[in-house]
């Protein structure tokens, strides 16, 4: 139940009617006690720069969480960004620090790396294959990156995009591996489908399954059909996959540690939370 | 539960602490089934005529309660004002309108009008003096003129703010009868404390209550103790009495019609509310 104490978490973006994170969060802060709400505020681009700084403002602003369409231009409004913000070149979370600063993250690539861990895997000293450079490709690119990948290759249909980000890897991790320009999946220690391929019926394949070796971990982004065409290619294979709504899941305990909530997991979200997600 | 579809409606004011409208309210849109939550959003006088024209810009805002210290403050960032927020120089109520027009109203003397009708009396045609002029005095002169008083008297000891509520009264009901510079209450319908007097241990009566006529109805806003030593005085005089308290009460229902929500009545919202008021 709100009331004058209730720390406020601004979900902000446009349109509203799509937002599942109220149905989420405020379960889970009614069940742990915690006085904090998400509640959606919807603003539409040509006032985002007037209303964010403004919102940020409110006495009773705990952080934000960013949607679309302001994920990128919510960027030059803040006072410090994380690495993989730089890296992703997006940001979905803001939190005001102890010294007042506004402060951006982005953990979106976070849930699969999360998701990785939650399947008994690690990315770090690995070697990482994302298909599509765009925003969540670029996400789980700078996540596993923080996390410790050892080589990350990167392909879009979009050259301009894919060299963009192999740019922004470069210079934010000097000691990465890094290089662009193939979806040849194999050697490659993880191997991601971060394109919408794989959402529509008929859609070609992301990358060429039959290349795939049989100790390859496959994730997938698309989370539409739980298992993809793309997906089943891979378990044909022998590969040990992962599915697109787990990123989902095992994001959300990170936006709350970032906001400086008490440790959860996706399972005890998913028991309280008002949505099927 | 919030989710994207929510109507909010912004309780803005400065500090949040005791803000209670949310457990009124919210626990009411549940129990009916409407999609809208009261949400505080604390903003500082500083801040608040940059931030508020953003709020009213949110795509899900449906409408906002204005607290201090912004009742007067909002009056000009508003494009209409009713005749009541005229009369009390203070609004705290604002809605857009069918034409995307950002209106005000102010409903604080409206819970004691209500109030009267509750108890079973109506202020048209009658005599009304209301000793002190400030917010919530203004706000009773307010109401009363609108809901058809003959004739209001005005004190307060601050001669400026009482000439000056008598001069919105005039000015805007100039059919009204209006004086201003006795609290001597023989003869009126009804009178009202509408001073502070009351909420501390020996503070001197507002008024002679010696000279109350019986038939007088007699009114106090003074909240913090049920029976005032006024209305105690009132009482033994015989007069019928009003409490503080049902102002509070009988003026939400109003607030509620002003946001287009169904017709309701003070004890149907106090059934469900999760907070004593």
């Amino acid at each position: 139940m709100i009331n004058g104490d209730t720390r406020i978490i601004a979900h902000v973006g446009y349109p509203t009617t799509t937002f599942k994170s109220s149905m989420i969060y405020n379960p889970w802060f009614d069940a742990r006690g915690i006085n904090a709400a998400v509640v959606p505020l919807g603003v539409k681009s040509e006032d985002f720069g007037r209303a964010f700084p403004e919102i940020c403002r409110f006495t009773n602003f705990h952080g934000a969480l960013i949607t679309m369409p302001h994920k990128v231009s919510i960027i030059p409004l803040l006072d410090e960004v994380s690495t993989a913000v730089k890296v992703a070149g997006s940001c979905n979370a803001v939190r005001r620090n102890e010294h007042g600063r506004l402060v951006g993250d982005m953990f979106d690539g976070e849930g699969f790396v999360r998701g990785m861990a939650h399947n008994g895997r690690s990315i770090s000293g690995k070697t990482l294959l994302v298909v599509g450079s765009g925003g969540v490709g670029s996400a789980i690119a700078a996540s596993a990156a923080a996390a410790g990948a050892a080589e990350i290759a990167v392909y879009d249909v979009n050259a301009a995009s894919m060299e963009a980000l192999a740019g922004r890897l470069l210079q934010n991790h000097p000691r990465l591996k890094v290089s662009a320009g193939s979806n040849d999946p194999a050697g490659f220690d993880v191997v991601v489908n971060a394109t919408p391929l794989g959402m529509k019926a008929g859609d070609p394949m992301p990358l060429d399954a039959s290349r795939l070796s049989p100790s390859t971990y496959v994730g997938e982004v698309v989370m539409k059909h739980e298992t993809t065409a793309f997906l089943a290619a891979a378990k044909a294979r022998g590969c040990a996959t992962q599915i697109g709504i787990e990123m989902l899941f095992e994001q959300i305990p990170a936006y709350l540690e970032f906001f400086g909530f008490p440790a959860t997991t996706a399972s005890e979200l998913r028991e309280v939370a008002e949505v099927d997600y």
